[in-house]
């Protein structure tokens, strides 16, 4: 039987790594990087995966097979189903991996960003070529620190106050809340800056950028004051680096919230 | 100047720390451990840490205090107030551990259960401790693997499906939601079995307890047709080991999800 292993790395960054994702990744003896063609960002989370297997694991101990892998196509159809048909179109590319990369007996990984629980498609996809019957194996998540965490850790910042919700949404769905539902709003992925849609209300924003890694920008306020600054901040960012990947929460000020 | 380390240790297993937790431990010179009096809960997770130190460290290079805490009290006032007074009254033990405990220049710690940003009360007491001025110090969190996280980890499942938002919230506030709001609703801090509120819906539930531990309980299947199962088992485990700390999903099933 072949092994996958789904192990979360968090920020790329070793110190945010596990006991238990490193004594995993001892066990792999081929790690899968996939990665999307011709992006600035991609090469560089591609560079990040492989100093991590550098740092933690003996050279020659491990074999490294990348694999292009398309991009999702916006199109005409759905999010949703543009989404499906993108993890379809991964499933194919994983599944010949599987089929002819490793040996039977043998372990695999795959590096997943933050955690392979929380808004990655590495778990979906492993289930959905099981479910096709494509190719046989059993697989294994190990959980890794999320940006979410690494936010409220340099924020210094719980991420709800005593006995209050937290919606962790993406800025796609974060545009159905109106300000009035807002106490703690955890948004990611989200490259339109939706927190805009907010400008006008009573909120505190807490936002950083590459949590967890040594571009770390962190920047905070009333969102009504601030916005402009953060606009700026996110753009020159994203244009210096070249990508942008960050994390926020929204949260009704103290002395608002709502009483029980 | 006097640091205090909030150190997120997940479920209390080695393998779950991260390179950072355990680094962060041997900065500290000394580790406060607060236990309320005369609970087996307490005494339990006392013990846990205690061994951690024991793996992590080496012996005669740190100190270790314990600190009783007042058990908070159930009585008229509203939970908030409740928790509030409570968190005062350990403000005072913590104010006094640093004044006495701690000489200047030194680093002092927390273990903390899961990670110090959810649902945790130790950030808020630090804050609430230097906004009074009672003694002055630095102090740092270190994110630690959530039981949440271990939760999807090994039922081998995401936290939310595409695009889909992840409530996180407790039992408390689980009766305020409707089952049509339920899409991917986590729940922690439930005592009281909120979930058979949704006995009659169309949920899928995915629960575990203890989890990351070698007590470690995995439970799951359609609401309606295992709540029964679910209840003997809670009930069993309660009172096998004394105390239970449980967490849960409960997600609308696959196929009956909103379109977007």
């Amino acid at each position: 039987m072949k092994k996958i292993y789904l192990i979360g790395i968090g920020p790329g960054n070793l110190d945010y790594l596990t006991v238990k994702a490193i004594n995993t990744m001892k066990k792999a003896d081929v790690f899968f990087l996939l990665e999307k063609r011709g992006r600035k960002e991609h090469e560089d989370l591609l560079k990040i995966r492989k100093e991590i297997l550098k740092k933690c694991l003996n050279r020659g101990t491990y074999r490294v097979v990348t694999a292009k892998i398309p991009e999702r196509k916006k199109g005409s159809k759905s999010y949703k189903e543009g989404v499906k048909t993108w993890r379809q179109q991964k499933a194919e590319v994983v599944t010949e991996l599987i089929k002819s990369k490793m040996k039977d007996g043998e372990n695999g990984a795959f590096l997943v960003w933050g955690d392979p629980s929380l808004y990655d498609g590495h778990l979906e996809i492993l289930q959905h070529i099981l479910k096709q019957g494509a190719v046989n194996f059993e697989y294994e998540v190990i959980s890794g620190i999320t940006s979410v965490q690494i936010l409220a850790e340099k924020h210094k910042i719980p991420l709800n106050r005593i006995g209050e919700t937290i919606v962790i949404t993406t800025g796609r769905r974060l545009k159905e809340y109106s300000p009035a539902e807002v106490v703690n709003v955890v948004v990611l992925l989200d490259s339109y800056s939706t927190f805009k849609h907010f400008k006008d209300a009573d909120i505190d924003i807490y936002w950083g950028g590459y949590l967890g890694t040594d571009d770390e920008i962190l920047f905070s306020g009333k969102l009504k004051d601030v916005i402009g600054d953060l606009q700026r901040i996110r753009k020159k960012a994203k244009k210096k680096k070249g990508w942008l990947m960050d994390t926020y929460i929204l949260r009704r000020p103290e002395g608002s919230e709502s009483n029980e």
